[in-house]
């Protein structure tokens, strides 16, 4: 087992093994991870962190890909994190993904990590950051996170970067599906993928339409951009990096970079925090006495505050 | 303000107004929210939990429509839950549902409910359980809980149900899209929706294909059906009335439905709990406190494990 401070350093060189050890000390909560995270501290905070989301099939991946094409061209280093929405239950990723990233694979400037959501609420809450930390604090230049899906979590991993970018592709349902999707308060940059076929151009005025829906902005607020692409042919990517630099520097000017990045952190602190909570509430109760709870609840002995009651009480009076 | 007892009593009668005083009292975790469980606990149990999910614009809402109207034929008393994602920011909800059921809008059996995502992770595991306990307590022999989006937190709304119904729809995107959105493991009912539209059929072959793909079953195994509908021109409904009759049966045969309002009377208590708990955190330490905490992550002095650490410490000192 190397020494945790000798394996940031090689992290900070570049070499992909370690970063790989590093973020696997800290996504599966290994005893060193208080140790990993200690040391990562000092050296985090210069990564400019990038979210790309949308539905299945607008063509995150295929984005991502040419992202790191560009930034690698302006002598970037690039961190890819691939949040997998797989499933819950089976914890399988599949390789999409990483397929269609092989075209870096040999690039020593870009590292790419897939992650598989947890078994449990939260779990990407609590894991993204912190691999987040690992490849800032490896010399990242830019870290790119993909999300796939619109559902809550995703939103919530989303709300940890510094910049937004919806991706929407024509055909994918109409303006009042966007909108239920969520998309239209997250976004910083929308990007209108696959914009060579039919309907791209209604796409990208349907949704100018509905972000002017929003409430008026002032002469300093941020009015989120719509960049069409082909990503695919790499077309319009050089338009979505101007986007985005122009929207790192408007953070920069108004204080929003720091804001966001004050946010982030309290919120890592505080789902940390919870997690913490939650393990001990499994550690001194056991399985066995919230089983005991939940028979009653179901017999109708008990209602679910009453029980959850009875948990917290055992937790604080210990 | 009327009295617990009363609003109950009212409730079970069938009487929409209390019905919707309840959900607010324990959507809202207003003062009575206690009183209004304890009430209830007693009377809960008896309907039949489904839940229908898929991605935006598989037909959802028309879909629970139809199978509103069919469950009326059969006399049943029918709730229906409809689980917005709008936006956890700005805590909206579009009209889109509603207008869609407005069919059973006078329809004394039948209660209907939006409820909006709650600006928080866990929102909706926290407060869905409790419109669904309201619902089964005023006397609904089936509540259709109906989520939009393939998230996380969808998936687990899904869980709550003891049924789990996916709808998917032609040309939505192909297997491997499918698999990405996790749905391929919590469906116990398949619905292939819009099916007089070209690739119906490739889908259910597609779907049917994917689904063997999992671990061998036994003989007393279930395996998911998969039903085509057009539920527009409620073709089909009945076939899935049918699966879910029969899932149900299953379900009592071999002891499956015990287990899942076990489990997820477990989870109600936990999601409580630390609810309960990341309030006190609040109390305990007020923003000022977590944003000093904050403030010296994003400076490096700290990372957040430690910060995580002074949270808790107070906590369970205090």
């Amino acid at each position: 087992m190397q020494d945790v401070s000798s394996l940031v350093a090689q992290a900070r060189e570049g070499r992909p093994r370690a970063v790989a050890r590093l973020i696997s000390l800290v996504e599966g909560a290994s005893p060193q991870l208080r140790e990993v995270m200690a040391a990562l501290a000092p050296l985090t905070g210069n990564a400019y962190v990038v979210g790309l989301t949308g539905s299945p099939g607008v063509g995150k991946s295929t984005s991502t890909s040419a992202l790191v094409t560009a930034y690698r061209k302006q002598g970037k280093r690039v961190g890819v994190l691939a949040v997998d929405p797989s499933s819950p239950f089976s914890g399988g990723a599949l390789l999409g993904d990483r397929v269609r990233m092989s075209d870096h694979a040999s690039d020593p400037g870009v590292y790419i990590r897939s992650m598989a959501t947890r078994g449990h609420l939260g779990g990407l809450a609590w894991s993204a950051p912190q691999a987040i930390r690992v490849l800032d604090a490896a010399g990242c230049d830019v870290i790119l996170v993909e999300t796939v899906g619109v559902g809550q979590s995703e939103v919530e991993i989303a709300s940890q970067a510094d910049t937004s970018v919806v991706l929407l592709a024509p055909g994918m349902g109409d303006g009042i599906q966007a909108a239920k999707a969520g998309i239209l308060e997250i976004g910083d940059v929308y990007v209108v993928n696959k914009a060579d076929r039919d309907g791209a151009d209604a796409t990208a005025r349907e949704l100018n339409h509905m972000l002017g829906f929003g409430e008026a902005r002032g002469p300093g607020d941020w009015r989120p951009p719509i960049v069409k692409t082909v990503a695919a042919r790499a077309e319009g990517i050089d338009e979505v990096v101007e986007a985005l630099e122009k929207h790192r520097a408007w953070m920069e000017e108004h204080g929003v970079l720091a804001e966001r990045r004050l946010a982030r952190a309290s919120r890592e602190v505080e789902t940390i925090a919870v997690t913490a909570l939650r393990e001990r509430i499994g550690d001194l109760h056991g399985d066995r006495h919230l089983g005991a709870l939940a028979e009653r609840i179901v017999a109708g002995e008990l209602d679910p505050y009453q029980a959850a009651d009875e948990l917290v009480a055992g937790l604080t009076e210990s």
